[in-house]
């Protein structure tokens, strides 16, 4: 279970899959669970590149990152691509055609980026796991409008150990005691930070989650679910903007079911919270997760419709804001908000203090963070001045479509 | 108990004092225990300093910030300054000793920083609570010298609750449930981040703790106990500052016992650890928490000691590398590695940490994080470079002193 965490791009990445199985505030139930994982420079003069990172299980399984000097075509196991009885092992299996589609979005928002950028090109890093599953970072740093852009994919074949596994309880009868239970995850995360400061920050993830069904325990099920959403963190509002990117999300939203978008919305709001200061990252958008109370290929639809919807919702408003004049001031107040986002990501992101907690790849995980921030002093924005519209937005989220 | 992580003024400071009861591991327990804490903006258009704090233990107790305009000649309680038969109530009590101490290093250390400075100055916020207690923030922001430099006080009244006190334990008959137990604590926090990447971060912070004895636990005893340490955080390293740094450290520590400086030190390195970079902070000094088992006025010896020794430690080499010409290259090392500082202060360090979530003064805890931060994808310093040496020692520590 843990490698989900590994190979995890992002923050609120396939990181989050864990939680599945348990509340935010057992995160230390699940560090401690049996499984040990390394995260060690082999030699004193070694640097990060050389950190190896090893996934021990119960089932003492051991799983090595290994650079790869070419994308593979998949990340699947050959099993998931062959023709053997079992349904997710086909290739227009829900686990192929989900990381196709990951596979197609991280390529067609990366030229999107590139475009629109004009002059950063992606640096990519792939690598892959013995057992199978691995990933593609591809960052885009300090470009003529991209501050930061980060676009991951991973795939990842890992275990959980059973008390972890909801749907195992019901047929539990006491006597037996299954072992540890194979899962499947695959995901797209990315962090997409600007230059200028009128520029908004996007994030978005789009994950899908599969186990195997328990050997040692009849008739507990193989359980799978979605996960993902899009949100925007502006350091200043242009309402339009917001409209625009909220009603895109509502628009994929809507073509599914008419309940999603205010119940991913508000997800998103009350996700991306700083506690401690009592304030959102930014201006939200949607948010889901656990989702498998639908039909599974309408769901993977869905998710498909909302990656997809990441270019319309964003390149536009890129295009409008990337060369918009501004002060050191309108500087200064964007490198404030980035600090914002700095302690969401290190305090409350799920995926990214899980990661770090566990070994996960550090560069990975935390491309998340902007390439600048800044911390002031009790910093407090001139009452009715746009910093202070920005925060109170913040504080109090806003219905962005009547 | 929460209350000293309330007006705690910075990293690994007063916060820390909880934690002399259990674990770093089961700061999720202490957090669930029957305290509510809030801090929330009143009215919709209110800002940080309308943050209201209000500490509701299990006995009831409920105390609230009030900022003052003049800083007060104590904050302790009257009871403490008048001649009672208790002990800790006389004017020459080892807390209102170590108040004034506290109070003349804050004063003696924000001197010496504008003189070095030059043009910076020290704004101040003073504030208290009605139940006694309270504190002194001082920052000086955007300076000749210094990018942010925060030197704080703060005395804490507060109650814990009774299971987190140990010494109740081996009298507990199992009958007897003892009451929520009052607490004293008292420290002085200081982080200082200067302009020049060739000139380095320090921290320091020193603190003194005390309980009542549990009035229902008969033999119970008072707990006392101090803390602290002064650790430096250069981007670059010059030789000769580090040894410097670390003989003024050991000096003061040889004053008391031959023990403390290799104890400490190893302390320091184990604290100050970024285990998901497998990387110290910085390079070091002294660090210790829960000392209790020498003499008590031979420990506030040795905290008198140790904070006066600050100034000799520091301020000389701040005069020699404040006008150290550098590049672009070397100033965005200095701020990957504040980039660290941040990581550590908001993943690891247990006061920020648990200040955050316990709803303290948020500007007070996070004046510690640098004015200005960086994250870059990847880099890795060129072997044998300026750089990888500084990284190097934080991946290795050394001995500084033969």
């Amino acid at each position: 279970m843990l490698s989900a965490i590994l190979s995890s791009p992002s923050s609120s990445s396939t990181s989050t899959f864990p939680l599945r199985y348990s509340s935010p505030s057992s995160l230390t139930n699940l560090s401690s669970l049996p499984l040990t994982i390394g995260c060690r420079r082999t030699s004193k003069k070694s640097t990060h590149n050389n950190c190896s990172i090893r996934v021990q299980a119960s089932s003492g399984m051991i799983e090595k990152e290994t650079p790869e000097t070419e994308r593979p075509h998949t990340f699947l196991r050959e099993s998931d691509e062959g023709s053997s009885g079992d349904e997710s092992s086909k290739p227009n299996s829900v686990r192929a055609r989900f990381e196709k589609m990951i596979r197609e979005v991280q390529d067609s928002v990366c030229a999107a980026l590139e475009d629109v950028d004009g002059g950063g090109k992606f640096k990519e890093d792939v690598w892959s796991r013995p057992g199978g599953g691995g990933g593609i970072s591809r960052v885009l740093q300090d470009g003529d409008v991209f501050e930061k852009a980060g676009v991951n994919v991973s795939v990842v074949y890992g275990v959980m150990p059973p008390e972890a596994y909801r749907a195992a309880r019901p047929v539990d009868n006491g006597n037996t005691k299954p072992g540890p239970i194979p899962f499947f995850a695959a995901g797209v995360s990315s962090v997409i930070h600007p230059k200028n400061p009128f520029a908004p920050t996007v994030h978005f993830n789009y994950r899908y989650f599969e186990t195997d069904a328990p050997k040692d325990t009849p008739g507990a099920p193989r359980q799978w679910w979605f996960g993902g959403g899009t949100d925007l963190t502006p350091a200043y509002i242009f309402e339009e903007d917001v409209k625009h990117f909220h009603s895109v999300q509502k628009g994929a939203c809507d073509k599914f079911d008419a309940s999603f978008y205010p119940r991913f919305k508000k997800w998103c709001d009350d996700y991306f919270y700083i506690k401690h200061r009592d304030e959102r990252r930014g201006l939200g958008g949607i948010f889901f997760d656990d989702l498998n109370d639908y039909d599974q290929e309408m769901l993977l639809s869905f998710s498909t419709e909302c990656a997809n919807s990441v270019i319309p919702a964003y390149i536009p408003i890129i295009e409008k804001r990337k060369d918009t004049p501004f002060t050191d001031e309108h500087k200064a107040w964007q490198q404030l908000r980035r600090g914002r986002y700095v302690e969401f990501n290190l305090v409350y992101d799920r995926g990214t203090t899980f990661g770090l907690k566990t070994g996960g790849r550090i560069e990975s995980i935390l491309v998340s963070l902007p390439l600048s921030a800044r911390w002031e002093y009790d910093h407090q924005p001139v009452e009715g001045s746009e910093e202070w519209k920005l925060l109170d937005a913040c504080i109090n989220p806003k219905e962005w479509i009547c």
